[in-house]
């Protein structure tokens, strides 16, 4: 058994609560996981053979797909044929099984009838459903192209280049993933007072708008009637940029408050400049629009300071200044770092067809202890446990529902061995 | 009274929960006004005069913070003079007030030893206290700094460039701020079951690291020995590339999967050209990992068929063969589709001090509809009608606690006149 679903973990406060997903790609997994990690019992439903993520890279030298491991550590897969009726049933049945701590679904279907919010809740009318979308009238989409289309390419990147940059991190489907959890709580919160269930459809173009129109995006360029233009790497409406330090090396320093100016402006030296500047331009520093206006002019007035320091002696110097900063770094470098024990949020787990991965436990540290990472599922490994645990299916059903290609126990369409749990 | 507490909102199933929050910035804010929006009282308390974000860019003509806007709507203002131990009782009092629906706080306090989570806790044992932080061990970080130091600003950006591109989206706050939703709604699951209280750390440089490792990042460096290499606007490990349309615009065009692949070459006329490519080069395209090796072949290939076309003709086309694709939109694009009513998650809101902002509904669709926005709040517009309500306090206290600059009323620091609630 899993050691997320152990019963002595502080950081377990879902224990007791089970959710059916039936999602690919990042967001709705990332939903499902985040709630594993705090305790809930999430049952993964494939198909036979895997789902379109199945392979997604990063993948082992194997093949074995570091991404599909890791954003489904910590649950339980299931897999199943949907293409029979049979098997539709048995989907049906897991998603809107019965009791209070159960009758929870996400997922991120497109276009099956059968797995309709109506039809399901039919089954059980107090079913708490997510459901992750492209678009909210049902078109397709996906991180990189919502991004594109919120606009945010456009600004990200060198003042000099004519071409939008993708981001590489598909922020938007973190985003949405952690949307999911926050939405499967405070449906559950409501059911347990109410009764009532939930349809929440959530698209990721909305998250997109929604983010880029909570962080006042939209209204400046209304108001402005202007495109904000690229910037670089400087930090908006304030002083933030990164510098080369003597050996190659780059770091990035913010001075949003006035605090955070004054230690950079002391440590580097640079306050009577700085002073003077103010004079001559008559400028106050000490307020972050000025600090933007003049972020050219400043950033080349401490350019040296860095440039004459390797990082190790920056990084003591800064630190000891309280001066908001941080080195820029390979993943390599954080891989290395994890192999010293730097990062408790950080963890090993085995990939089920044998070999390391470096994943995570929950950011969350609940009353000072990080949660255990959740083990790494093999593909269909639980859909004999599951049936029977949750459908009281006899050992016999499920062996006829393995030999008839209903359901399948491993990743290789039901040819493994089927024992009696326990 | 709020629009967000009026008791008839589908939308609304955190009505009856009383949430404090002392924090500022993107990451708590978020996660206070996600609460918000579910229908969650929600009473944001700043210093008087405003808290380190309360002119944060971007800004309106009048300096008016449209993100401060933003990210506070829905929620109650309470301004408290916090160097004052009047005060400190007060900000103490509202935090721990009794009440299984209240007892529900989310700062990202630094160094505030009164405000510790003991000396807290010692008021109320079951006390729900969600703290953002910079760095686990508690040294300052803010999104820049720890999306530089997990790596992502060196897989950024064209091939060619040598230096890193930092985001400008604060995504990791974001993700943050919904982790910090989760977080409060999956604690007060085990409250109500358990009546224990939490208090859950949750630091920006853990949440940035543990959204690389769940996407294998990590595994994939430590496996290979190398770092990634950048990629330009490829997607990872399939094929995604931006193309230019003949009148100078450009989509993201994306095939993760072997349907969205075939579409692409059906409607692109490139199916045959495909086929003797695979030949030529014993390739398989119907495969992920193919394409992507071929990114740059195969986007050669399609380049031309953009280039042809003016965007209006891409699009139809596009949308008809069902490929999978994104306009790239600078944001005044995005505000102008707003004023045609395109976006139904954006809504209009009203500046406390006049003038317009556009801002966000929750992505969460409640049932099929979109809840309200929230109403932006005047800084210290709620502090008296919270504390009479939370802390019964009469009108003759609340006046003292005014004239001797314990509390304000408004912007002002005070200096508004004081009128009875109702």
């Amino acid at each position: 058994m899993d050691a997320l679903r152990g019963g002595f973990v502080t950081s377990a406060p879902l224990e007791g609560l089970h959710v059916v997903e039936c999602a690919s790609f990042v967001a709705g997994p990332t939903g499902g996981m985040t709630l594993a990690q705090l305790g809930a019992d999430v049952i993964r439903i494939d198909p036979v053979g895997g789902g379109a993520d199945q392979l997604r890279w990063p993948v082992a030298a194997d093949g074995q797909s570091y991404y599909w491991a890791s954003l489904n550590k910590g649950k339980r897969s299931v897999t199943i044929n949907m293409r029979d009726d049979r098997g539709r049933e048995l989907v049906m049945a897991l998603a809107t099984a019965a009791g209070p701590d159960r009758g929870v679904l996400i997922d991120n279907v497109v276009g099956r009838r059968w797995m309709s919010h109506e039809a399901l809740s039919q089954r059980r009318p107090d079913l708490i459903h997510v459901r992750v979308q492209g678009h909210p009238d049902g078109r397709p989409a996906v991180d990189y192209t919502v991004n594109a289309e919120v606009g945010v390419p456009e600004i990200t990147g060198p003042d000099e280049g004519g071409s939008p940059i993708n981001h590489v991190l598909p922020a938007w489907d973190l985003v949405t993933g952690l949307s999911v959890s926050t939405g499967v709580l405070a449906a559950l919160r409501d059911r347990d007072r109410t009764g009532r269930g939930v349809y929440i459809e959530l698209a990721l173009a909305d998250v997109a708008l929604s983010g880029v129109a909570n962080l006042g995006w939209l209204s400046e360029v209304q108001a402005r009637g202007a495109d904000r233009p690229r910037h670089g790497n400087h930090v908006y409406g304030s002083f933030g940029v990164d510098f080369a330090s003597r050996d190659g090396h780059r770091v990035m320093v913010v001075a949003l408050t006035e605090g955070q100016w004054g230690a950079l402006c002391a440590v580097t030296g640079t306050g009577a400049v700085f002073e003077a500047l103010e004079k001559a331009l008559d400028a106050d520093l000490t307020r972050e629009a000025e600090r933007y206006r003049l972020r050219e002019t400043i950033a080349a007035i401490l350019r040296p300071w860095f440039a004459a320091r390797d990082l190790v002696r920056i990084s003591g110097e800064l630190d000891a200044a309280r001066v908001l900063w941080g080195p820029y770094r390979q993943m390599s470098a954080v891989a290395a770092e994890h192999r010293r024990g730097a990062h408790a949020v950080l963890a090993d787990v085995e990939l089920p067809g044998g070999g390391p991965a470096i994943t995570a436990r929950s950011p969350m540290r609940w009353n000072g202890e990080y949660g255990p990472a959740g083990q790494v599922p093999a593909l269909g490994g639980h859909t004999a446990e599951v049936l029977a645990e949750v459908l009281r299916l006899s050992s016999a059903e499920i062996g006829r529902l393995i030999d008839t290609g209903v359901v399948a126990i491993g990743a290789g369409g039901g040819s493994g061995s089927y024992r009696e749990p326990g």
